[in-house]
């Protein structure tokens, strides 16, 4: 995922083909566990089984979302570090660190 | 969602049509944001977006996996209870609650 | 831990003392635990082993949590429902899920 | 908190005291939290005030540690990529992150 050029003056890092490939395949495997949640949903299933494939999908997501996060420490920050920016690259990374374990 | 049969020999409670619905509809926003981090993916945009986007999402299951959880002791868990089944059910409500929430 | 008579108008249920003291035991675990991060925090230790400590808490403050909550919805919950006031002790329930869930 | 030496060859960088200052005052706070707890427990207090408790100290731990997640990237991380050691660095900090993050 390109690193901001409003943050940087330098030029931005393009992701690798198979980065964004991996990260799409595990979301549209996590589309097709929604999917298969409102079937349960649909079908009157018993709770527990929803909640499990709930939590699944969750994890799923967890995933993704660290894929994503070591990407963007590797390029962006290091990128911005490397170029006298890391503060502002680090707390905005804070940022959504605090978000994404809420 | 109905209550195990295998679990109880009262007659299973059926969800009400509009908690379906209404799950249903959560489920479907859901599915339209995964479809949306995904253009986001494809279109390599700067990641701290597709994280904000990523918890949003996970926010969004949580509150799902809440609701069921709440319909299933309204319904399942109480219903358990009353025909003196109610440690099972709480053991396994017990177990489902952990895995959600790891 | 003691129904809220103020939620029932029955006898309120005792906590069984080996409850009690199982809950205890890991809370003086987790204060040691904690007094040991202070000592590292002190000693300028690596970051890294202090954030492990730290979710080493975090994991046990859960167990605690999920422990006490076993209780609750044995024993007051229960209570509440076979005496016809499931609905208030449930959202009761409910509301402090979400918070543990944050 | 100071890098880990081993992990670089460079001089190691000092945490500055009212960094520690800080972090132990909060810890100190959630010693005492814990405390609190353990005499709610002997007191055998109603279980939702005790996981109310619990569920405020588990937020106070969290801030700790993002607090210390936060001055190791600024400080750790930050010297690793700059001493071209940020690979190595940045999966030790993925790797605590989802352990902080189970």
């Amino acid at each position: 995922m390109k690193c901001d050029e409003t943050l940087r003056d330098a030029p931005v890092t393009e992701t690798p083909k198979e980065d964004i490939q991996r990260t799409l395949n595990r979301l549209k495997r996590i589309e097709g566990q929604v999917r298969g949640v409102q079937k349960m949903v649909e079908d009157d299933r018993y709770c527990i089984d929803i909640l499990i494939q709930l939590s699944a999908i969750q994890s799923a997501l967890k995933n993704v979302g660290f894929q994503v996060t070591e990407k963007h420490i590797q390029h962006c920050v290091t990128h911005a570090i490397q170029n006298g920016e890391g503060d502002e690259s680090i707390q905005e990374l804070m940022t959504v660190l605090k978000q994404f374990n809420k």
